[in-house]
């Protein structure tokens, strides 16, 4: 059991001065560490009636992750899954309460319960206001008159701080929070317990099963239940809220119980909208980490019916970041694709100088197949010359439809049957390069100047440059001197090519992986590639116009 | 592995969906499922300069998360860890991207270089003004040229898309792009690898080791590390950092990279900020879930040195909830403790009678303490007795500093006196009883109406009710009798008392835990001690005036 704390002993404390820290002095803690961790805001005048809830520390972001204007006044904070105690409570409600009162929101756990009341005996003996209720959103015992406090306790932060920030007296807040309390029901789901600090994470839950109905403090589930996938985990928590639904619409807290995965929250989320009571569902606040179980793999759903007013409340903005909002429910939007997605064909034009120079590099490059492949085999899988020979062979087939009397087109033509022919990174590298090629072209650069931007646009694409073992390192001197004839830029080819021979660490592509020794002595088959196809195009004198 | 996904093939298509569902239509997605995977901006009229991201799924909320108002305008998603295809990019492109431009952020993996930079040029080809750039903030490998892109692209999502917000050009946003990507650096590290979908989850890191330098597609770290505690992982992560650190001021994104809780998160960057570095960060983005790998147990830190330019352009709001704000790094504000804390001990005062009868009442308690404790043996843990007994014993050595004159403050005496002596629920809820019915005694309610506003009280905070198995099966019956004398409440009390051994369901309390065997035929022992105290108070005449 990892965990990144330093010790169980100092971990709330620490992790609240951590929260703090970024608070921007909105937020405080009262000077009572490490008995007494309270988080309060500053920004309040106790003329309005204060909210003050906790427990046990675990659940983060509640409690004090809510502290802030809209909803607490005040968390207290006890350890990790531990009450915290009379005198922590105490001085919460001292801290925050004024004339207009406090209304304390407490879990149904008994410690929280006890603790909390007898704080609130306190209070009230300094001539204080203060009520509390008791949380009991969990329909996962039915039996038990006193369900537990769970997700749904977020309904009432929300609802009783929206009122409180509104300026409503102490009855009416604690009116609405009853009938919040009321309504809400909740249950979860896990796959898999919580880490506690300082304890072995215990293994309990089966393979192939998942945990239904449990609390937030890592006590097992009320029944281990068959897994297989979302669909049937979210319609086993259905199963078990629907009997408990009012008519009419509800909100949903989807609430991420520790470590289960955005996408897994989306897909739960997305599963509850098509359940049996996905229409009845017509707002909902996450999916998010609200109140959590330490790293529970788990989620849960809690729903509370609502009225116009409940909406308002529950939409109301607020200053803390950990508060999802609460969003309507609806269709996901999709918009038609765009034009441009498949190519417009360029119009075949006929050009048989132009044809012929295809044909010919195209030949010189599937006569080079075999000894590229013996070269890459060397330093990498030994495909490099298959690649550039089938994706030859394809060009030689396509050049009937190509625009060979427009080079502009003819470049972004070729780019195009280079990527749907050819695959992995040499293919699609080759592909910006024509088309960058072409890009360019279209700008007014000449031939040459339009194979420079191309290979600029691949080595920016593909990240690798002169020296890093690549074809680069013979087709950018060719190109460079490629304006003073084919011969030239061959004699630059090989010469670059054969340099990659003593480049015995590639900075790019898959020869990085490659050990010196293995690198070492000879040439890299892209690079060879480029200076066989100059070397052999120098052959070919009624080119030499053609390309230049 | 379980994961609640539905199937591997449709978890990112569904999540999407999922995320959509709460929009409000501020967001949708091109109509290319299952290939074409992009989320788009639907409040977007293509005046200024679209901002694309994208890559594989499994960094949520990276990268639909940050689509919305200030941050992207597109998001493009490939599988979990796999890169978007060519198509899907150029439809995001299209989609989103008008006279202004679109300027697309890519993290430096080669897939995703390649599929953006060829899509860069087929939107080119229809005339679009596309830039590209390379994000690699990772300096875990510092001899590699071709760094990864890592957490630290969230830096220039929010300063680029700041920027498109205030309608700046294409050229001014990229180079604010390429300078925010140079001076970013990150780390991470990670005490567990992540549960890819489908894929057994690997099991590499070592007892006690952590892996430093981690990128975030499970990929394994550059080395494991001793693991300690959370000062060290930290200080670690620093040390990486700090060779690359630029003079003046930083701003640091604090990124959970999927299952780490938000208390080490907090200690975490409390850590950070008692670093070497520390002085360095002044503001801070998170600790927050925003470039995630899965559900890694893990963390990253990225840098960036910060002027009032990119000051104002990380603070500007924007609409997506995932950003956490950039909030200045200060101080942990404390306020003192209130006053009240320390009860004010009332001045003592003298009443013979009062005296004797309480005598009399603990004397009873403490010669009952074997039989109850017997009693408590068979449904809890044997210690009501002397529990109570214990209690009564304290009592009585405090008589001497009660304020046995004045019935309001004597109550909330014994209470106060109460929580401090006797531990357990049963002491808090005693201490309860006593604070409540010192508070009914001052509204200037009778001594047996102020008892019984104390009963009510730890009914409503105990949750007990009668018929519960509990002392108050006793004590209400009693108190309701007790205007008619002691001996009618006695008789109620005991006829109450021997009423709970018939009830074999306890409904609260530690009894609720027994079985109906093991309850059946005894008397709560609560309950007990109620109806002794009653019974045994007959016995002594002189008293039943005083306690009507």
């Amino acid at each position: 059991m990892k965990q990144f704390i330093n010790t169980k002993e100092t971990l709330v404390t620490e992790a609240i001065d951590g929260m703090l820290r970024t608070a921007g002095g909105r937020l405080a803690r009262l000077d009572g560490y490490p008995h007494i961790k309270v988080v309060v805001r500053t920004d309040w005048d106790k003329s309005k009636v204060a909210l003050v809830s906790g427990g046990g520390s675990g659940h983060e972001p509640s409690h004090a992750g809510f502290v802030g204007q809209g909803m607490l006044t005040a968390a207290v904070c006890g350890e990790v899954f531990a009450s915290p105690s009379v005198d922590a409570v105490l001085a919460g409600i001292l801290a925050v309460t004024g004339k207009a009162g406090c209304l304390l929101i407490v879990k149904n756990y008994t410690g929280d319960r006890l603790n909390f009341g007898l704080a609130a005996e306190r209070a009230r003996s300094f001539g204080l206001k203060v009520n509390m209720v008791i949380v009991d959103d969990d329909v996962a015992l039915p039996d038990l008159p006193q369900a537990r406090g769970v997700a749904g306790t977020l309904f009432v932060h929300k609802i009783a701080g929206a009122l409180a920030d509104q300026g409503a007296d102490l009855e009416t807040i604690t009116e609405a929070a009853k009938k919040t309390i009321g309504g809400a029901i909740s249950i979860g789901m896990s796959l898999d317990t919580c880490t506690v600090p300082g304890s072995p994470k215990e293994d309990r839950i089966a393979h192939g099963k998942a945990e239904l109905g449990l609390g937030i403090h890592g006590e097992a589930g009320i029944e281990q239940v068959d897994y297989s996938n979302a669909r049937a985990a979210m319609a086993m928590v259905v199963d078990r809220l629907a009997p408990n639904l009012a008519p009419g619409p509800h909100v949903a807290i989807v609430n991420n119980l520790g470590s289960t995965t955005p996408l897994e929250m989306s897909v739960l989320l997305e599963e509850l909208t098509a359940s049996r009571i996905g229409s009845q569902i017509r707002w909902v606040i996450g999916p998010a980490a609200m109140m959590t179980s330490l790293d529970m793999h788990g989620f849960s759903v809690s729903l509370l019916p609502v009225g116009k007013t409940e909406e308002a409340l529950l939409q109301a903005p607020v200053a803390p970041w950990a508060w999802p909002g609460c969003l309507a429910l609806g269709a996901v939007s999709v918009l038609p694709l765009p034009d441009g997605l498949t190519p417009i064909q360029p119009l075949p034009s006929k050009n048989p100088e132009t044809r012929k120079f295809i044909e010919r590099c195209c030949d010189i490059l599937i006569a080079a197949e075999d000894d590229l492949n013996a070269l890459d085999a060397k330093s990498g899988d030994g495909d490099t010359g298959s690649t550039l020979a089938t994706a030859a062979r394809a060009l030689v087939k396509a050049l009937d439809r190509l625009p060979l009397a427009d080079l502009t087109q003819l470049y972004r033509a070729i780019g195009l049957e280079l990527s749907q022919t050819m695959g992995g990174s040499s293919g699609v590298l080759l592909a910006i390069f024509f088309a960058a090629a072409g890009d360019a072209s279209s700008s007014g650069r000449g031939a040459i100047g339009a194979l420079k931007a191309g290979l600029d646009r691949i080595m920016q694409v593909g990240g690798a440059q002169p020296g890093d073992r690549t074809m680069i390192d013979a087709l950018l001197p060719a190109l460079n001197a490629l304006e003073n004839g084919v011969e030239a830029a061959a004699a630059e080819a090989r010469q670059g090519a054969d340099a990659t021979s003593r480049i015995t660490r590639a900075r790019a592509g898959r020869a990085s992986y490659v050990s010196e020794a293995n690198l070492s002595g000879h040439n890299d088959p892209g690079a060879e590639a480029v200076a066989r196809l100059f070397e052999q195009l120098t052959l070919s004198p009624a080119l030499t116009s053609k390309s230049a």
